[in-house]
């Protein structure tokens, strides 16, 4: 019990040192009148978004609330093996557990997003006003603002899942918080990416390259809108996509640990309180982690991205020692299971290294897309597109490896466990990736604001670390999902006490068919969807540059109607985050309950296969074309301006999407399908 | 025994036909002075590149015989299962049969490549001089040259299957024929769909981006190197795709049919001999179709098109009722297999169907790009993106669909014969794919030799065409690979006697990861081949117009270095070719020996899966882009010239690699790998 309770300690550590870093946050100066003008647009823009999502998914987890308290805690079709549990003593009481845990999990990942988007949306102009001073004050402002998310997602994680299980003590009914957790983060993942890019893009082709404007600059109606989607996308929906990727690869371990053949099946077994554990003592070196990122005034870039890189191995390193301590003291836990979580931390770091490889202007990859740029658009595209397939064969191998590895020291629960273990420092590596878009927006104010230049070239060089760091981060969430989502698959074959989806089986080689189909539709519906919105966005740029005086020229007094831009991203992106999340959620229902159980595990592989090619792919091709288009711009093959540049920024757009809307999007559908069928499998038998 | 010997004469007769139409075609006139210098080049110029491409071939093609000659023939290692076999009485002397197997199947593959590029090569100019006369003389040599190939490729495949078949009466060893047609498919496919692409690519960049030149310019040193690559890509790579799945189905139906569990070992045994008999009864059918495709002199595109559509459904249908009433009339074939049959038909047609919607310029997807394209080149690039992604829900469906249908009809046998069914009118399908590069190669040549322009008109609408068959075609070519490829996978279980490839056994879930990656890597490195190769064409066009006086502005007498193009094209697409061929044949094999015959059943269907999503994303993108290009051509947003076409050049340019080099290599890489599975896999146990 005493490890729950510390579990749970560390939560709420986390949650009270995030709040003390808001107050600090806060507390900074907010700048002059038109700093903290722009800041106020952002910040209504934002927060606007997020009230009217809240609102229409309010309605969403109402629905699936009564359809889990009815299917699956009161057991209407006769199916359900929540009754059988209860009559195992786990549960005295019948109710509505399994829906009341999903309610949780969708309040949880909600006030995540939330939190997360209101620091950002606070540190942004605080940032941009710190860095008047110098580098080093805005960098420790946009990096605890980071850390507020960060903390704040482990913090609720952990708090949530443990005290659930103690409640419970069945995994049944918490896989209900990762299915609430799931379902917020896969529409805040796909609203928000369409959001974002939809205003990103429809800037960029108008502002930038029909009326020549630079980034950032304030006649641009869509720049507002571009910068609100930084937070909706980048914080609020990274935040949840990695809120469920934690919580679930906790759930899921606990499944594999309690359904297992021969498990002790105690709600304290040490192999049921390891993930709990080993999540608390993540955060603790999280929080010490966090406080070492500090660098000197006259830093480079090269000692900024030390100063995170320390906090982050710092993090881990002591993570890993205390957990090696731990499970040296537990006569129970055999030592293998350290190497697993090594194993856990050893395969995110390589897959993020891997990611960085092959989208930061350092190295050959970057360049050749540069250089190929000279020769025209579909050069820059062919590629780009290169280089992002190929770029899978690291992360596929490193993968593959990390599972062998994991499986051979402690079967199917040692998947689990290595997520958990990847996921253990999330506190940190979180901030450094929610830092990114604080930065970035704190140079769309100091641009707009018509701060001094030196500012921007600051607040340039911080968000510049920001894409090196959230690259890496890419990498890593897609890898936790995988990991994740695989033990979420194997706790879905114990649970329905099925134990082979053997692809002989024409209904296994359907099922991964379809499975592999989704993560190709869903990327092709979002990809249509900004598609659309950044077409809508583009008009109405283009009407606002014709219809209003003087707005062009730069006339004084006069502004363009952000709010207009803002509100067709808003509209576009709810309307078109409704069909994808529908069909993740039917998909492995319909699949289980017409093609049957088996199918429905040959899906899951099939999507976890597909999606993980396919999301990488996209997310490293993105990342490649945006620096291959600021290799450019610092003055290679013509630099600003010429042919290849405006190439290169073809590359960029087209890229957008790609890393922020489709392929992230994935990483969520893979692991909502897998937790779907976790709680919905008994109805399939 | 009757039914082998009339397969075989099926096959007999449609190498007389096709040798009756290639002397029907050569003996027409091959045009004027103008036309027979630009056809000679031409013919040189693909010529040489077969010439080269075999030469490095033989070499590959000796190393293979000698591996299987001694690891499998004479069982070096003591784990091939050959003896064994032998010891059941099939063979009587031991020999290197599965070599000489393999080598009959490369041997085969090269002359059905060799033919059919011969008859091509001729086609283009007796088409475009017949053009002269009208649009039926053109339609019948154009369509006959692509006869030629179609016959070449079923004759060729079923009298080398049924011979080999009758001689050695054992699976595995014409399992042989299979791994000789795909090897050197792989290397016709990959290369040939290089040297195409880089050549058009470099054509459509430098001639008519930068130097504003129209289409097939003679002006344009590109021009012959890309007239080249539509005769070494889309004819010579097209044919030996085909004609490995083809032998492919029909070698994976018998290994099937003879190894399931109670199987009735016989070489007559009715479920054994009927692909083959189908495929005869295919060939008499696609005969009789080939002969009904004509139309009147002032036909439209309507009617050209129906008229192929009767052919081809006449066919189908002929081949039905013959199929059906050979069932019929034999006691010990239920008649369950006829509806197998059908299903294999269906699926083709449905996939064909699907593909068309998505790719032709007369619905929704295809005018959603060029109105998208009004808004940039990143807005075209996305919208095809799209449309891609999910145009493969359909296929996926429905490939789905007859997997489950012809299982539970015939279990993995059915899989086997649905293939063979959707392949068994080849001769007219693959007639009328083949038939669009002469009519494009024969509007080239009008363009370059200065023929009145109503001649280029009448081959255009020939080309029109043969882009809509040809789009079927590559659907066709996808589903029936993925079928026969599974057939293949399914066929590797059973000689190993392997009964389940469980995805919750950590090696079999890694090793379809790896398969999965596969495609990916496959893709990349062709597309950044054809990205490569494609910058040197396009710096040695840009040479030529600097240094060559009186190019560019078409001064009489003087004339680009097209040999120099070619020369560009030829040795880039070679080199190209060698990795990625390694890599196919060597990945199942290290997967078996390293991780084990598990593991390499789920990297088979982990192929399966991800390439067949990959390869229909690609062909449809591909597709799509082309027409869109066309529609805006047509006058559609701003026509020829606007900024909306420029957009969609850069689509199509993007898509040409697509479409015509990735997405088609991966059809045999999936078919190579489960080949060499099964040929190889004993030794693996």
């Amino acid at each position: 019990m005493t490890e729950l309770y510390i579990a749970i300690g560390a939560g709420v550590l986390a949650l009270l040192v995030a709040a003390f870093l808001f107050r600090l946050v806060t507390n900074q100066p907010s700048g002059g009148h038109a700093v903290q003008e722009i800041g106020a647009l952002i910040q209504e823009g934002a927060m606007a978004f997020l009230r009217r999502e809240y609102t229409i998914l309010a309605g969403f987890v109402v629905i699936i609330f009564i359809v889990l308290a009815v299917l699956i805690d009161f057991n209407v079709t006769g199916n359900s093996t929540i009754e059988n549990l209860i009559s195992d003593g786990n549960l005295s009481v019948t109710g509505p557990w399994t829906a009341i845990a999903y309610l949780a999990g969708a309040i949880g990942s909600a006030l995540a997003g939330y939190i997360g988007m209101n620091i950002a949306v606070r540190g942004n102009t605080r940032t941009a006003t710190a860095a008047e001073t110098g580098l080093n004050p805005a960098l420790r402002i946009a990096f605890n603002s980071g850390a507020v998310m960060g903390l704040t997602v482990v913090g609720i994680g952990i708090v949530g899942v443990t005290i659930l299980w103690l409640i419970f003590g069945n995994p049944n009914v918490i896989a209900g918080f990762g299915f609430g957790a799931s379902s917020i983060a896969l529409f805040a993942r796909v609203g928000g990416g369409i959001y974002t890019k939809a205003a990103d893009v429809g800037a960029d082709l108008v502002g930038k390259v029909e009326a020549g404007l630079p980034e950032d600059d304030p006649r641009n109606p869509a720049v507002i809108a571009d910068n609100v989607g930084d937070n909706v996308g980048d914080v609020a929906g990274m935040g949840a996509d990695l809120f469920e990727s934690y919580a679930g690869s906790i759930i899921a371990t606990i499944a594999l640990a309690w359904t297992a053949a021969n498990a002790v099946q105690d709600i304290e077994a040490p192999k049921i309180v390891l993930p709990m554990m080993l999540a608390g003592i993540g955060i603790f070196a999280s929080i010490i982690g966090t406080s070492i990122v500090r660098t000197k005034d006259d830093a480079t870039m090269g000692n900024l991205l030390w100063s995170l890189r320390f906090g982050i191995f710092g993090a881990g390193i002591l993570a890993l020692i205390g957990t090696g301590i731990y499970i040296l003291m537990n006569d129970s836990l055999s030592f293998d299971l350290f190497w697993v979580i090594l194993v856990g931390l050893v395969v995110g770091q390589v897959i993020g290294t891997a990611t960085e490889y092959f989208t930061s202007y350092e190295f050959a990859p970057v360049k050749w897309i540069a250089q190929q740029s000279q020769t025209g658009h579909p050069s820059t595209i062919i590629a780009g597109i290169a280089i992002g397939l190929y770029s899978t064969v690291i992360p596929t191998i490193a993968i593959a490896a990390g599972i062998w590895i994991a499986y051979e020291l402690a079967g199917l629960y040692g998947i689990g466990l290595a997520a958990v273990g990847m996921l253990s420092t999330l506190g940190i590596t979180l901030a450094t990736d929610a830092y990114g878009p604080v930065a970035d927006n704190a140079g769309g104010i100091a641009e707009q604001a018509g701060l001094d230049p030196e500012v921007r070239e600051r607040t340039d060089s911080l968000d510049a670390l920001g894409n090196t760091t959230a690259a890496t981060g890419k990498g890593f969430a897609i890898g936790s999902a995988v990991l994740t989502a695989m033990a979420l698959m194997a706790a879905y074959g114990q649970v329905i006490d099925i134990d082979s989806f053997d692809l002989l089986q024409p209904k296994v080689l359907i099922g991964a068919l379809v499975g592999a189909l989704l993560p190709f539709l869903f990327a092709g519906l979002t990809m249509q969807a900004v598609g659309t919105a950044a077409g809508h966005m583009i008009e109405e740029v283009r009407r606002q540059f014709r219809e209003i005086p003087g707005l062009r020229e730069g006339a004084p007094g006069v502004r363009p109607d952000a709010a207009r831009a803002v509100d067709i991203s808003t509209r576009g992106s709810l309307k078109a985050m409704i069909l994808p999340g529908l069909i993740a959620i039917a998909a492995p229902i319909l699949v289980g309950l017409f093609v049957g159980a088996h199918a429905l595990g040959g899906m899951l592989a099939g999507s976890i296969i597909a999606g993980f090619l396919l999301a990488i792919f996209m997310a490293n091709a993105g990342g490649a074309w945006d620096n291959a288009k600021k290799y450019i711009e610092l003055g290679n093959f013509g630099g600003k301006g010429s042919d290849p540049h405006a190439a290169a920024v073809t590359g960029d757009t087209v890229g957008d999407p790609f890393k922020d809307t489709s392929g992230p999007a994935i990483n969520i559908l893979l692991k909502l399908m897998a937790v779907v069928s976790l709680i919905f499998g008994p109805l399939f038998i």
